[in-house]
């Protein structure tokens, strides 16, 4: 829709994603577009708020609400970007797959793409910073996520097909900045 | 909250702002936060959009409204971005500020400060591009649209308190980004 | 939570509902969250239009967004109401299914019940009427929709498990109510 | 746009609501209107979840804030309806007025109307019980707030304009119904 000339980015395909890179697929409801007949930009980085959560449970085997609910461990955002390729509309579903870009002391760097029809239509980068939810100070990143989080990396960056793209290629194209929280 | 070293830019007071600035003041209510009790991030994104609506209106003289639904105009984001230096609680009161970095053919890049007693806490970046919602293709700027934002560029570059900061100074400051839309 | 003595409606199981009752599951999410903890009010409704949205499709077989966007057919409410015996958190998974009450000329009146762990914690009753999105005149369900839920609640009435109650006593219990329109 | 016999009530001129009755303006904006070009129903009750927060503060002299935040004390909903008689659009601004209806033990019963251009388009009625956000029990509404909600009743009750109407029928034609709790 917008052309080529908007897009900041060279849309993948869902193929390009590395194999072992989680997805979900989220369909696009009447509420969450505006007048315009598109999904309202906001709505877009709640869904994929909520497509990040389900990463956590199915993808690094930590319960996002026992982080926040249970283990009082804020997953607040020090960073959100989005680029939009092309708008979606209700009855559009989305393929969704995140991708962990960098792992700092008390961040976390992921990218979120949306694919429609196989072709990635938005792309969002996150940095979330852990803090204490008792005195809402910066605190390291608890073990088991770092964990979770430096295997998943390397899942994606050795899969099958990542082929003659070198893994770094791969996170390059894929917006990844370094953070150093 | 999150400590200095967690944000990506240098808090703004709002006294920094150009006075030619247009400003608002948004209320920060219970059901814009979520179970940590900050705003949700997905939320500043739709309050931010509320008060760009009202900056269309109230800056530029253009309503927002009839610009999308009688013009049939649609003003999309090819791109966003925020950065969070400090989160807000419900009862907060933000105020909010609107700055024009770039006007391009087809598209309009501003920045929306958002400060807490004061000191700017959330800094985001939009990329609007003008579509006709009837073909969905890219159009040019509308000419008042272009005149307006062009005239309200110049009016905060030369407002008389911008001091010894040139007007490139503040505008690199807040973070303005060329586009080639 | 709340104590019996709040709710206004005594709670069904899951197992009460009509067999032939269309079903789905919605995961609560940290979005739909508040500072207190539990689903924000509005969120539950917007959650159960996503849900209706499905029940087109799956349990009538027609498509939600076809109706509004190709044959531009409103679904507006003129009613919608929500009584609520428990509070959900992030984590729940809610069972919800849906039930036609009422099938007026221009309106089609049905109830959203939420079941937590087997436990009806919120019953919402919408009452739709169809609209002409072209000049926003009340016109009379379409052929389609209103044979399609004429069938559905028929099936509903007589699933094998309704046992000794009723299909009346059901929907009666269930909050059924006339819509004249 | 629905037209007289979808209505469930007889919409109310503002010059009609009691005198004493607080109000509010809000503007319907882009991001709370759907693919159908109006107020996305959920939308609604989220404008006037916060027109009741203001409402608190504004009218009861009472931070709904700090009631949740540092008072602990939930203000959960047990019931909530609305009735919508027309439409709003972006653009429009309604005019919003509460009225306490009935005062429980631990619940609060009150209406909100919203009018567009003079005439009421929505009234929602609202049941608030009062719980501990500490152990999660229903506890009895604050002596605070059960005065100022009675002396602002009383007020409304006793405004000049109420005139030929008497109290009671003003809250019978407001949909008052009696809460137990």
């Amino acid at each position: 829709m917008y052309g080529l000339n908007v897009a900041r980015f060279e849309s993948l395909t869902l193929c390009q994603m590395p194999e072992a890179a989680w997805r979900t697929r989220i369909p696009v409801r009447f509420g969450s577009c505006d007048p315009a007949g598109i999904v309202y930009m906001p709505e877009y980085l709640s869904l994929f708020n909520g497509a990040v959560e389900d990463w956590y449970g199915e993808a690094l085997g930590i319960s996002y609400h026992d982080l926040i609910g249970k283990r009082r461990i804020g997953l607040g955002y020090a960073h959100v970007s989005a680029d939009f390729a092309k708008p979606s509309s209700m009855g559009d579903v989305l393929d969704v797959a995140v991708i962990v870009c960098d792992i700092g002391r008390a961040s976390l760097t992921f990218t979120v793409h949306a694919f429609k029809e196989g072709i990635e239509c938005v792309r969002s980068t996150f940095v979330t910073v852990t803090t204490s939810l008792l005195d809402h100070t910066v605190m390291a990143l608890p073990d088991d996520l770092r964990r979770a989080a430096t295997a998943y990396r390397s899942r994606c960056l050795h899969s099958s097909n990542v082929g003659s793209l070198t893994p770094e290629v791969v996170l390059e194209a894929m917006g990844s900045r370094s953070d150093q929280v």
